[in-house]
């Protein structure tokens, strides 16, 4: 191995730390629960971005940008979404640094310089974007507003994980703003599904769709959709939601609108939201001991080509033969590399390949070239065969597919294995220590039980699965009658 | 009009924002000096940012992301940078808010929860980047790094102007590093020839590549490159600028490596931006009295269609021929719009499409439908004519072709027309007043009389054009010699 990786078996935490740095995904830097995104991460990240970005235009929602900065007497005009998020919040309150006069060559945080209003850097943009709909909004015809937002958005975080927790994230945000509740309704279950669409499609992670329950929902919502994905130690985690804000902010910000009666009436709100978070799933959902394992449709490479030279006068011969099947890969659309720097050996560079989860991998040696084949590897199931190279991007494009296929069935089986239905407290208990996973259990529907449960167990309400089935039963806990089972865990 | 707008002999300043806040591309927001980025402008940055990015990585560079904040003590690392910055700097002193005793659901700054350093919101990244470059970079064998950010950046600026000076603006920002001056300054130089190729190329705007004087440097660079373009009111607009920064972050962030001799050395750094502030350029460059002037390969709709409708009968017969022509259009790669909504009638449309710039503006009525043309109306020129609709997306694909050409035509033969020699202190002061533009001068070459032109008339050294011819002659102030001319104006 080129690099040395933690075992999940042996420490599951520093398993997925070692492959976000190892595998050049990201790194830590200088500011306290901020990281740097590396090009390999961010590059990924472009490919779920823009992947993102079609699905939401083609439902008819278009790109802006508000500010960076919220005035704090916005920031607590909706008080519930002020109270969520006001103890994580960084706050600017000057704007000027001056020479420190005791410290020559350094700077300090000039008094006269203080803001006579604090800006609150943005933890999630409703406050600033609903302030400014107002002025955007009078009659029915302006609505629907149907706008996203990607952007950079700070929580200060006390513990913070690369890629899961972290206190400056990338995210994008949708904020829709429309005549009827129902229309407000319909969009909020809509991005659900386009999330979730994305999430199993393109990530290959499957989810449960669901509704949080009060205790769990975004600060200033009515209701709040989610995506809940399970990851390889039992643990879910919430890899999307859709948030019906009702007139919250509207009544917040006194945004109404004349209706076709010609009637004065608040409008109605959504907003919704997925991050960088999402990397942190992809990698706890399909990786192994080896390293990363990308799903082609959004691996930044999709397949790599690593020359195997026997003496010098090989390499011209070979390079001329990879240049002809890379153009014809390219032209396919598929991405590739070839790695043919001389700074590494062929197993270093296999090694590294396999760490960073390149779908495919060729090995293109002088003997395979006369037999006209190439050496095959794939990432998910390691298998190697030997591939004819006519035809070969065609086989590869093909196998892509396959491949992106077989994560998410293995993925899906994992979700399927790891999710039980638990019929007493014993047997709850039982299970979140010995079969961590989705628990299906019932609950009497009380804010006080599931926090009784939080408490004992650390396991929360993960949702109320959207097509849950109605079923009488008794709460696992209070044993007090229950009407249908919800999905519990521990989760990140 | 639908939409009164100011003309440019009236008042420029109020014209330009004009076209802005009622050509729907930004508006105020209720953050001094900060801006939004309306969906119509920011599909028009979003043209930009993706052919420069294509540029980008078409010349070997990949994105990454670094953090928002820098902590003080790696700002003032660099200290010319953190000179030329920290009188313009947000500043975070705090990370939470809490209830206000005093006042009933307010939230005040939580004392308790200061800063124990204080973190500065980045006005531009080398600080954090080469704090983290230290640790990428050990050997050769690690250079070049070609990196680019995508990003929102914060200077507070006391006088700001809609995407002009922005307390807050979008921008991209590479961040060099590589093992040997030459190509250090290689790099700068292809960078600016990039910006060169895309403002022009793409937004039709032509520019002089130059070099700044060290009074105009970017604070911490060894030599600033840049590309300045001339405004429809003769001032002058720096457009894009890209840094040699010698061995300055690397000796401040003590970044060292192993050169192939295997000695320790420092790197060498280039630095590049440009920025939303590109968009004020194109507004000025192209637009008219009647609004904005989109150049086609940028625009956010290239062609309109705006139905004429007799009656309800020819509602559908008209829909269905726009469905056909749009739909070859689209296969073409055009963005057409089909403009049928009918809360406004077409006069009403066309006025608004004028005044966003549409390139292209057809109008589809029976009559002409049953001649099998439709009626084309060119933004650039004002032109009308009518064109069969056999073979109308190729017509309209060298169409769009030609008004770019065209657009860029007439802002190359402005800036010629308006860029003149002075050879006298008052020829010159008379020129400035009386055909203000870019006025080519000698000068004797000291920051003193830099400053002192500066103080007297506003107007200041653009840059040394890069195919600059020496000459002998007198500086214009002082009569001493000089052995070339350089470029001077009144800017933005």
């Amino acid at each position: 191995m080129s690099k040395e990786l933690t075992s999940r078996a042996e420490n599951y935490n520093q398993w997925y730390n070692d492959l976000v740095l190892k595998g050049g995904l990201a790194d830590y830097s200088a500011v306290k629960g901020c990281m740097v995104i590396k090009p390999y991460g961010y590059a990924l990240w472009e490919n779920m971005r823009d992947q993102l970005d079609r699905m939401f235009k083609e439902t008819g929602h278009v790109n802006a940008y508000f500010p960076l900065f919220v005035p704090k007497s916005l920031f607590e005009a909706e008080e519930k979404n002020a109270e969520g998020f006001a103890k994580e919040c960084a706050v600017v309150t000057h704007y000027r640094l001056k020479n420190d006069p005791d410290k020559k060559g350094r700077l300090m945080v000039d008094p006269e310089a203080k803001l006579e209003e604090e800006l609150v850097v943005r933890p999630t943009s409703e406050a600033i974007i609903w302030n400014t709909y107002k002025d955007w909004i009078q009659s029915y015809r302006d609505l629907p507003i149907l706008i996203n937002q990607w952007a950079n958005v700070v929580r200060w975080e006390m513990r913070t994980r690369l890629f899961l927790r972290t206190a400056e994230f990338l995210w994008q945000e949708g904020h829709t703003a429309h005549a009827t509740k129902e229309e407000a309704v319909d969009e909020t279950v809509k991005m659900l599904d386009v999330y979730a669409n994305f999430v199993e499609e393109y990530m290959a992670v499957p989810v449960i769709k669901g509704v949080k329950t009060p205790n769990e929902r975004f600060a200033g919502a009515e209701d709040t959709y989610c995506i809940e994905a399970l990851m390889q130690d039992g643990k879910a985690l919430q890899a999307g939601t859709s948030h019906f804000l009702g007139q919250n902010f509207a009544k917040a910000f006194n945004v109404q609108f004349l209706n076709k009666e010609n009637k004065q009436e608040y409008v109605w709100a959504t907003s919704w939201g997925v991050s960088t978070r999402l990397i942190g799933a992809l990698i706890m959902s399909h990786s192994d001991d080896n390293g990363l394992v990308m799903p082609p449709r959004i691996a930044p490479i999709q397949v790599v080509i690593v020359p195997i030279y026997k003496g010098e006068e090989s390499k011209p011969v070979i390079d001329g033969k990879v240049k002809e099947i890379m153009a014809e890969l390219k032209a396919l659309g598929i991405r590739v590399k070839y790695d043919d720097s001389d700074a590494a050996r062929p197993g270093w560079k296999f090694a590294e390949h396999e760490l960073k989860g390149v779908p495919v991998r060729i090995a293109m040696g002088l003997r395979d070239m006369e037999n006209n084949v190439v050496e095959l590897a794939r990432r998910d199931t390691k298998e190697k065969q030997s591939v004819s190279i006519d035809g070969l991007g065609n086989y590869l494009k093909h196998l892509l597919e396959e491949i992106q296929q077989n994560i998410f069935n293995k993925a899906l089986a994992f979700t399927k294995e790891n999710t039980r239905e638990a019929d007493s407290w014993e047997e709850f208990v039982k299970m979140l220590d010995e079969q961590p996973g989705f628990i299906s259990a019932h609950w009497d529907g009380t804010p006080e039980t599931e926090e009784k449960i939080k408490e004992l167990t650390k396991a929360t309400i993960r949702c109320i699965p959207l097509d849950n089935k109605l079923e009488a039963g008794k709460c696992i806990l209070t044993g007090n009658a229950s009407t249908q089972r919800v999905l519990f865990a521990r989760a990140y």
